[in-house]
C-alpha cells in the first residue's frame, strides 16, 4: 500500500482522486501496489464530499508522514506550491505535478533535488495536458536527435481560432463567448497573448536541449491582432491560422523558440488539431515528424496525465528515472535573425508600394474584399522585415507568419 | 559497455547499426552506459562494409557470449527467428525486435521466457515503425481504461488510397505505380489484404486487453474493391476512405476487432493521415481521443524504435520492464452481431429496390454519375446487412461501413 496525498482540491485535484478512484483496479494493477488517498490538502472544508476526512489544512502533516511516498501538486502558482514541493522532495517523497508555471521556472532545480533525495519529480500533466508528450520524449525518443518541436499548446486560443475560422467573427465576439462558456478565463490575457503556450515550449525545450530554456526570453505573440479578414485570406490560399509554439535546436547549446500566430498550410497535420485540442510535433534526425494529439486541459484529461505520474513514482521508488534537464542555461538565437516568409495584408492601393520594398513575393487579391489585399512575402530575416513595415506605416493591417 | 548482437542486416537491421553510429552520443547518454555493436548475424558476407568483421553466419556465437546482453531481431518470419529469440532470452540477454508477426503468433509465450530469465522483449518497432505507441500504452496511458484503438497501421495501403483519392485513379494502376517505386512489395497481398494490418491491431489490441488477442481470428477485408466512383462519393459527402484496423473493448474479456476500409468523415482526426503515414487514435475513459501519428515503416524510423528498446533494455538490466499480455484469450464478439452504418454503390434505377429492403438511409446521385448512386444506410447488424446485400445481388456495386 502506498500512501498518496493531493495538494489542492481544485479542479485537477478533484480529478486525480476521481481517477484513482473510477480506474482503482486497473491503477493498482499497473502501480503494482495498491494506492490509498491519505490525504488532501486545501484551505477549505468540503462537508459532504466522500473524502472529506481526509482533508487537511496544514501541509506538515503530509510531510512528516513517513508512509506518503507520493505527493500530486495541483495547486499551481509559484509560492506555496514551489515551498511546499521542495519540502515533500527533501524528504524523499516523489511528487507529480501539473503546474507548469512551477515546472517552466524552477524545473531543473527541482529535478536535481529530487534526484539528490532518491525519489522523483514528474510532470507529464504540464503540457498538452492528457496528451503523452513529456514521456515519450524523455522514454520513446530516446535514440533521436530532436531537432525541432513545434505545438499548438493552448487550448483556449486554439477554440477561438476555430470559431473565427468557421463563424467569421471577431476575436472579441468569439473570446466573449468562449468566456460564457468557461472555454476562456475571465482574465484571459495568460491564454491569448501566448504566455500559457510560452511556458509549455520552455519545458519542451528544456528537453529538447537537455538544459534550460528561460520561457521569460522566449519572443511571445498572442492572437489578439487576427481578424476574420486573415482568415479569409487563409482559406483562399489553402491555408488555417494557428498559435504556434515552436523551438528548433540550432547546435548543442542553441535555440531558436517562439509563440506567435502562423498561416499553415492545409496539408501541415497541425492544421487539422482543431477546438479544444492539442498537438505537439517533433521532428528527430532518424525518425522524422511524428505527432501527439489530444485534449490539452480539462478536468480529467489532466488528471490523467497525474495519475500516470503516479504509477511511475510507484513502480520506481527509490529509483531516479531519467531526465535530462540541467541547470545550464541553453542559448536562445536572435530571434530577429531568424527567417521566416509572411503573409501581410495591407491597404488597397499600395500593391505597387509594398512591392517595391519586399520584391519577390505574391500578391492575393479576393472578390468583394475592395479594402485590402495580401502579399504573400518570400523568406525575410524578422528584423529586416520589421524595419520594411515600420516603413509602411498604416499600409499594412496584419501580419502572420507563413509556416517555416 | 554493452555488447549489442543484431540479428539480420536487411533493411531493418542496417537501419539499426546507423542509428546506434549516428547518434552514438545521445544513445550512450539515453542508456547511461556505451552501446557496442559486437556482432551482425547474416548468410551473407558484406565486404567493404564498415562492419564487415562483426558479421557472424552461426548464432551460436552471440548466444555464448555472456557480455552480448541485448539482442535486436530484424529478421523477420517465424521460424529462425522465434528460435534465436527463444534461444537469447533463455539466457537472459534482451530481445527488441521489428518483427510484427512474430510478436502477434508468439507475444505471450516470449513475453513469458523473457520474465522467467530477468530480461526484456520489446517491440516498440513491431507497429507503426517509428511512432511511439507500444510504450506510450504500456507507460503512459496506465491511469487509464483503454476502451478502443483504431489505426491506419499500413503505408503501403494508405499511400495507395491517398494517390487514388488525389488522381482518381484505379487501385491496380496506383498499386503497379506503387511497386516501380518501392512503396508496394512484388507480392503485395500481406498489405493490400489487410493481414499486416491485422497483425498489428492483434499486438495493440492483446495490449488493450492484457490478454491474447489471435490475429487469425479478426475479420479482415482489404483495399482491393476501393473504386474511384466511391472515392467520389466519398468527397460529395465530406469524407475520404481509409483502411482501418480498429479493436474495441466490450467487458474484461471481450473485444470486436476489425480491419476493413472505412468511409470517415473529414472531421476524423485520422482523415488527415495521408501517404505512407500512420497513426493510431486511441480512445480512454478519462483522456478520451489520443492520437500518435508519424512514419508507420522505413529503414530509419523502423530502427530507430528499435534502438529506442535497445536503450530502454540498457536502462533496465536486470530489471523485467511491466507489459500486461497474458497467454489468456481474449474473445473476440462475433463480427455479424457487430453495427455499422454502411455506404453502398448500386446501379442507377435500383434506388427504390434498394430503399425497399433499407428503409430509412439516404441516396446520394451525382451529376455526370449516370451509371450508379450512393446509399448511406442506417446503423444495422453486419449479418442483416449482409443478407439483403446477397438478396441485391448484382445490382450492388460496392459497400463500404462508415465511420461507427
Amino acid at each position: 500500500m502506498i500512501k498518496v496525498a493531493v495538494l489542492g482540491y481544485g479542479t485537477v485535484g478533484s480529478g486525480v482522486v476521481e481517477v484513482i478512484e473510477k480506474n482503482q483496479a486497473m491503477v493498482n494493477k499497473k502501480a503494482g501496489e495498491e494506492l490509498e488517498i491519505a490525504y488532501i490538502l486545501d484551505l477549505r472544508e468540503f462537508p459532504g464530499d466522500p473524502y472529506e476526512d481526509k482533508v487537511v489544512h496544514d501541509v506538515n502533516v503530509i510531510l512528516e508522514d513517513p508512509d506518503v511516498k507520493i505527493v500530486c501538486e495541483t495547486m499551481g502558482g509559484v509560492g506555496a506550491a514551489y515551498q511546499f514541493t521542495k519540502a515533500a522532495l527533501e524528504r524523499g517523497k516523489s511528487v507529480c505535478t501539473s503546474n507548469k508555471e512551477l515546472v517552466a521556472k524552477y524545473g531543473p532545480e527541482l529535478l536535481q533535488t529530487a534526484r539528490e533525495h532518491a525519489c522523483n519529480y514528474l510532470f507529464e500533466a504540464s503540457v498538452g495536458g492528457g496528451i503523452p508528450i513529456i514521456r515519450p520524449l524523455n522514454y520513446s525518443l530516446t535514440s533521436e536527435k530532436i531537432e525541432a518541436i513545434t505545438g499548438i499548446l493552448n487550448g483556449t486560443t486554439n477554440y477561438i481560432l476555430t470559431k473565427m475560422e468557421r463563424e467569421g467573427a471577431d476575436f472579441d465576439e468569439v473570446l466573449k463567448k468562449a468566456q460564457e462558456k468557461g472555454y476562456a478565463e475571465r482574465n484571459p490575457e495568460a491564454d491569448v497573448e501566448g504566455h500559457d503556450a510560452c511556458r509549455k515550449i520552455a519545458i519542451l525545450s528544456s528537453l529538447m536541449m537537455g538544459k534550460n530554456v528561460d520561457s521569460e526570453k522566449i519572443k511571445t505573440e498572442g492572437i489578439t491582432k487576427i481578424t476574420p479578414a486573415d482568415f479569409e485570406y487563409a482559406k483562399a490560399s489553402g491555408r488555417t491560422i494557428k498559435l504556434l509554439a515552436r523551438a528548433k535546436a540550432l547546435d548543442e547549446n542553441t535555440l531558436q523558440a517562439m509563440v506567435a500566430p502562423a498561416m499553415i498550410s492545409r496539408e501541415n497535420p497541425l492544421a487539422m488539431v482543431n477546438d479544444v485540442f492539442n498537438a505537439v510535433l517533433v521532428t528527430g534526425n532518424m525518425l522524422g515528424d511524428s505527432m501527439y494529439y489530444g485534449r490539452g486541459a480539462g478536468k480529467l484529461p489532466t488528471a490523467s496525465a497525474v495519475v500516470s505520474d503516479v504509477i511511475d513514482c510507484a513502480r520506481h521508488q527509490g529509483k531516479v528515472i531519467m531526465c535530462f534537464w540541467d541547470k545550464e542555461e541553453a542559448v536562445l538565437a536572435d530571434s530577429s535573425k531568424s527567417a521566416s516568409a509572411f503573409y501581410l495584408r495591407a491597404k488597397a492601393g499600395s500593391q505597387e508600394a509594398v512591392k517595391a520594398v519586399i520584391p519577390g513575393g505574391r500578391i492575393l487579391e479576393l472578390p468583394g474584399r475592395d479594402e485590402d489585399f495580401a502579399y504573400f512575402t518570400p523568406v525575410l530575416e524578422e528584423g529586416a522585415f520589421e524595419k520594411i513595415c515600420e516603413g509602411l506605416g498604416d499600409l499594412i493591417l496584419g501580419r502572420i507568419r507563413l509556416d517555416a
